[in-house]
């Protein structure tokens, strides 16, 4: 029963040195928990002279894909090259040759997954993505087996370390989103080119793949309202304390019958609240089932090592698999076949509390005007805590939170608002979450 | 690839039910995500006639176990009697049968569970039991299988509902022990005998098992300093507060090397971190491992529904392996071989902070004596905040905050202390965790 299972890296980058350093360096407890050994035979990157700090003795390193693609003692193909192309070539190749995969790239799912998971389905390979939601929060696992008896009501959370870490320096140390966005990039805590974090966009591509395995539906981050964290200055989070509340940037689900809500944006939520407490790069993902209630899962949601571990673990139960003649033992998305259709329920019905921050000119009448706006568009004003406060050219914040209004109301009236010539920038507008998102913990 | 898997249910009580209701009420969302249908072929119980609120429509109920265990349709055997006997023995017939195995049962796992896995071992079945720690968090398949890529640093949470919510009526109600406990015995969320729940015992259980599963260590809960909450009063609780504490009762576990600190006892902990807002009947684990970091799980921890949702995960995955002939597919506590011996550390070496309440005579050269007693056992003292309140027969608490302090030194110079004609009552000593609780959550 010592026979072991071989396996290929593409992508020698921050997480494919941290798998690599994890199978080195845990090697040991690998196989105590497996009964069996797992080889990685050979790495393959465009790049395969630069020192990553990590051990390669005795495993191939070679530009050449096809050494992991051809080679038929390769088993499990480990895709870490991130992005769409030639990833997924990659992975379509990988699977036609019986070849099971591990990744932990949710661009590529969110865009490409439903002919990844078709592809996988007629060659009869599994393909896993602990990784690609949570960095080592084994969010995709509970999912698919641990909560396997529920039908989901909720799932929502803090998807995106960059975007939490923005918005916990800026709440922390008063900086603008600007500062803090250069300093993130200096210490590698955010891309180059940072929108798929900071618009909100890798948000919605995670909340796709959850979405899928939640509510049995195709994977369409498109269908998803998505707004980033771009617009909250250190103004709004300086308010939402005022409030007793916290800006985070959240992905929130939730299920009725055949319909499902499904957004992306900045979030004021009670500072007392759990999810308020989850700072700089963890992640925390509420999901609600019918019959277990609520629970909560909470971790380092990107980084070398927290997402080596998911893609370890991954390799491992696929190694099982393979040993055991398991392919396929559970669908990826943890269902066989899905129900009927899904509606995304559409933005303008979303009802939620809101906070605004208009910015008009210090006359008298101004209040009125725009809460009159407000009025004839349903919204009624729950308080008004700032105004009076002068900024340049004249310019006063009135600083408001409503009551429960439809977001269609919210957008009719924030256009007429933002037409007054008494009205000097465009309103910022943020949605409000109270104890819907508590899930059980006070 | 319609076939279905047959199982049958011995113990008809609350999980019992709950069982009975997910299986019924989301038997097609259980379906589409299998592939196939579980059928309940059989409930056995003592007392079948009973309504319990739950259809029982096409099950054969008996009072006869052997209608379960000697059916060799049944694949997998749900053991939801509790107790040692005669659950034990249903377990190891169903085993030598060739059946499967689903228990909730962390007493019988702790007390017995070497000899139930080692049955399971030679019979070549499985035994699944992610109901018996947590309710219907799924703890144990993020040890067994999430988080397989690790080498496990800590384990701690709140694991017993009952005395949490003890805890949290007394906190928020100030109310004395023995109320609240009448009162959750009359609610249904204590035992008639809650000796198992308040006396730490249950989370000592539930704490075995996890340490097996973290450390690779037999299951042992006979090694785990285990105190509980009994002695804690109200008083106790309000001094916390002052001192910016709640008290919680803890599972603590940690290895360094091959020693494994393992602990249950009330504890300290500060009044902001998360796990002081766990309450009631919910749950919480904190799961460190070397290449994750810090994760946390969250949820109900016991309950017909939460409890019965873990159940019926962990019927899903043993069909799925009926099913794809991958029986023993991963060890039940999720290594094939353990490592070398663990030393579990003598509580006598721990080393914490401490809170002590001393009663003593209102008399000059009090505070000083004991605290000289502290002194010469080199326990140093933090502060002290509480003194002077006159109690029945002239006695006043004093009380403490001390630095880190070993224990064993603690032990002796309370037990000096006691012996002080001036002091009244047994002192109360209560230990205090800061930072290392924290868990990466401020």
């Amino acid at each position: 029963m010592d026979e072991e299972v071989k396996l290929g890296i593409i992508g020698f980058g921050t997480v494919g040195s941290g798998v690599v350093k994890i199978l080195t360096q845990n090697a040991d407890i690998i196989k105590r928990r497996l009964g069996f050994s797992l080889v990685l035979k050979s790495i393959v990157d465009i790049d395969i002279s630069r020192d990553r700090g990590v051990s390669t003795a005795g495993i191939h390193l070679s530009t050449d894909v096809g050494e992991i693609l051809d080679n038929p003692e390769i088993r499990i193909v480990v895709e870490l090259v991130g992005g769409y192309e030639p990833a997924r070539t990659f992975i379509l190749r990988a699977m036609a040759a019986g070849k099971h995969v591990v990744t932990a790239n949710k661009a590529l799912l969110a865009t490409h997954g439903e002919e990844i998971l078709e592809t996988a389905r007629r060659s009869g390979v599994d393909i896993n993505f602990e990784g690609s939601v949570g960095g080592g929060i084994p969010i995709i696992r509970a999912l698919k087996e641990g909560l396997a008896a529920n039908r989901m009501v909720k799932v929502f959370g803090i998807m995106n370390g960059t975007a939490n870490y923005i918005l916990t320096e800026m709440t922390e140390n008063g900086e603008s989103f600007q500062n803090v966005l250069e300093k993130a990039q200096r210490n590698g805590y955010a891309e180059v080119d940072p929108s798929l974090d900071v618009e909100g966009i890798d948000t919605a591509h995670k909340l796709s793949i959850l979405l899928a395995m939640s509510y049995e539906m195709p994977i369409i981050p498109e269908d998803i309202f998505t707004e980033g964290i771009t617009g909250i200055s250190s103004q709004d989070i300086r308010y939402a304390g005022d409030f007793g509340y916290k800006i985070k940037l959240l992905g929130i689900s939730s299920a009725h019958d055949n319909v499902v809500e499904a957004r992306v944006h900045p979030t004021m939520i009670p500072e007392d609240a759990v999810l308020s407490k989850v700072d700089g790069v963890f992640n925390a993902f509420y999901v609600v089932g019918d019959v277990v209630g609520p629970t909560m899962y909470y971790g380092q949601g990107a980084g070398m090592m927290p997402t080596g571990s998911a893609v370890v673990g991954d390799i491992m139960e696929l190694a099982r698999n393979v040993r055991a003649g398991a392919e396929r033992r559970v669908h990826p998305l943890g269902f066989e076949t899905r129900c009927g259709e899904k509606v995304v329920q559409k933005i303008a019905d979303l009802v939620t509390k809101h906070y605004f921050r208009f910015s008009a000119v210090d006359r008298p009448g101004v209040l009125s005007r725009i809460s009159g706006i407000l009025g004839d568009n349903q919204i009624s004003i729950a308080s008004v805590i700032q105004m009076g406060r002068e900024l340049r050219g004249g310019a006063v914040p009135i600083v408001m939170m409503t009551h429960e209004a439809r977001e269609a109301d919210v957008q009719q009236a924030l256009r007429e608002v933002d037409q007054l010539e008494i009205v000097q920038d465009r309103t910022m507008h943020i949605r409000v979450e109270d104890e819907t998102l508590r899930g059980g913990l006070s």
